[in-house]
């Protein structure tokens, strides 16, 4: 059958947001509180307008666009996701899922819905972390895990504040915490997001329902021996700190494997010192972020990684592990995820079950609300990167499981 | 039998230096042309003047000493090394060889010799290449092999020029090229040095006698592949470079060990590009440094690594090997050896063969005369670290055979 969401007028929201870009023909670039993020705030908020939204602010920034319920008393569905981009990334990643919010609007307003439990449209600032380093910061705001004394503390590359970017931007720190939700205030989250992945496009599939966020450890593993002239050290004496890393790194990957089950290692950082080319490395250190959909299986990931350094402990090398992060998988609404299959059935959607593998707002609003998540396909599964892309079309089709699911949750009639 | 080198007059030298040092309590930082380093050299020139030299500081800042023959007219023994630092190093690596002339010349004055043929020592600058960037700067304008006009172009950290430097140190840049010795200038060049490694700690040995200066070539092998988010990204569907880069890293130490005749491999410089602990690498480097006495093993180990990394091309890896430094083998005089070997075993001073792993001002001074070098042991292998430390009594002892060598070579007699 054919859908509902207007491919041509995503592409020109879309388009439009992404028009406000800090770096144009080097990808997007849009760091929370920046003339570019204000701007294209801006441009959501006219558009949400246009909608036939009633929009607000809160203190944080936030941005809501309300669909008033004939029972508005009851408490809203949030749909939405953010606005901020890493640096030089793409134009997809965020954006697409406000765009979302903001089409299922033009579709209650085109298709004359008035919806009985309120709708809200929502694009939340800072997911990234880009600017101030803290990940997830919109949505942790929102529900209240944010001590907003941190607003002063957090600094971008600039040394400019988290509290300082936001008056500049116009609002006042000191009122942060009232953008935490009351409890009950919302009845639902929906968050459509592009995969940033390449198994949607592999498959051929038209979107991916999430069931659960993966649990994920991030590690750092440091390999220390001793430093010595590349020249004039024997290679029986040597107390190379690289070899000794390698030692591990060459097991790593094949311990994801073993696992299975969905699980993931990846090594991204690493840093060898102290650094010349002539030079035996005493210290060595690198990253180790692994995930799995079952909490047990970080739990086994974990102690995998360390068996094997505790392994390359020895002629002369010591080496230590530490556990930097850790977060248990975080399970979605089966309710909401029952909703969303039933609607893409009913639209003809391919779909499949996915396991998020990275973290969105979605898992922070699961602490406050039944939530749900949908990925449309990434081409080539790049995300992060001026390439990012997801056909409009293929945009489009999730747009339509969404509001569709929406239009059913809010009990939406012709009005 | 006792020896001639007076341990308590070498250690005083040697702290003498050491006074004037840029980084107290962190070890010795001498960059040529910094105020410590014109305060050691005013040093050096008060000893040599002291032990009754002639004193001349050239066009570009080596200080001779010159002991005058009784055949002026032949050309001089040259005997010394570097005066200058790495930051942060220790106080041996350069000024014991600068000490080793002083000594000889004090030797000369206390037992009253006049050799026939002239004997200089010198205190050579910038070998480390610590300051402008190029190793082995002092000996290269001695022997003609710098054009004048890079003075100029190579700059400190802080941007200032060699040129600029040297005018603030007194000398002019312009007439830099008359520091270039004439053909034949040099009758023969000697130099001691520390071992910087651990082999005559280890074998209980008082000396090494080079025969020669290791082949090195330095390759700078590129795995790419493709970034991708590392928590959407299946472990089948990866292009991870740095899973390459372990791949061929985790063959390269056996390489050396297999080949063995002294060859060493030393990886001591890496990046993993783009850098962040969740995103899988797309491009990881690092350099090879490897080392053999003779010139077929290195070609054959510069093969080797050729090999390794090609066999981890493929899986949407690519990689590529630059060459970016060789050097053949530079073999010493075999006259000077079998002089410095007959003098140490008159001295019964325990010595053995050795091929330099890293390289000196001998190896420079090699092209424009007969040259001879020896190592004196390094405790714990330990160079360039506050750690670095020689006994004075060992250092007599590899000073005993240059003083001895010079006399019989300079045909020095009791005057």
């Amino acid at each position: 059958m054919t859908g509902f969401a207007d491919a041509r007028r995503i592409e020109a929201l879309i388009e439009g947001i992404d028009r406000f870009n800090a770096t144009p023909g080097q990808g997007t670039t849009r760091l929370t509180y920046s003339p570019a993020y204000a701007q294209a705030r801006n441009f959501v908020a006219s558009q949400m307008v246009e909608a036939g939204l009633a929009v607000r602010e809160d203190a944080v920034g936030n941005v809501f666009g309300r669909i008033e319920g004939t029972r508005p008393d009851l408490a809203p569905i949030l749909v939405g996701s953010h606005l901020d981009s890493v640096p030089n990334g793409g134009r997809f990643d965020g954006p697409a899922g406000v765009v979302a919010g903001i089409e299922t609007a033009f579709l209650f307003r085109d298709l004359g819905l008035r919806p009985e439990r309120p709708v809200e449209v929502i694009a939340m600032i800072e997911e990234e972390g880009a600017r101030f380093g803290g990940g997830l910061f919109g949505s942790r705001l929102l529900t209240g895990q944010v001590d907003p004394a941190m607003l002063e503390d957090l600094c971008d590359d600039d040394g400019i504040s988290a509290a300082a970017a936001m008056r500049d931007y116009g609002l006042d720190p000191a009122g942060a915490a009232q953008a935490a939700l009351a409890p009950g205030a919302i009845h639902a989250f929906l968050e459509l997001h592009i995969e940033q992945g390449p198994v949607l496009e592999a498959e051929g599939r038209d979107i991916a329902i999430v069931d659960r966020i993966v649990g994920l450890a991030q590690l750092k593993v440091t390999v220390r021996g001793r430093a010595g002239h590349a020249g004039t050290t024997p290679m029986d004496q040597r107390r190379d700190a690289l070899v000794g890393a390698v030692g591990i790194l060459s097991q790593l990957p094949d311990l994801a494997r073993q696992l299975g089950r969905d699980s993931v290692l990846t090594v991204g950082k690493m840093e060898v010192l102290p650094g010349g080319a002539n030079v035996i490395p005493d210290h060595v250190w690198f990253t180790v972020d692994l995930r799995a959909p079952a909490e047990a299986d970080v739990r086994q990931l974990i102690d995998m990684v360390r068996a094997t350094a505790a392994h390359a402990q020895g002629n002369g090398l010591t080496c230590t592990v530490e556990q930097q992060l850790y977060a248990a998988p975080t399970p979605l609404s089966g309710q909401i995820h029952a909703a969303l299959t039933g609607q893409a059935d009913a639209l003809g959607v391919s779909h499949r079950l996915m396991v998020s593998g990275a973290g969105h707002d979605a898992m922070i609003m699961a602490g406050v609300a039944p939530t749900g998540l949908i990925f449309v396909p990434s081409r080539g599964g790049i995300s992060h990167a001026p390439e990012e892309w997801t056909d409009y079309v293929q945009l489009a089709r999730g747009i339509d499981v969404i509001f569709a699911t929406i239009r059913q949750m809010s009990n939406a009639r012709p009005g």
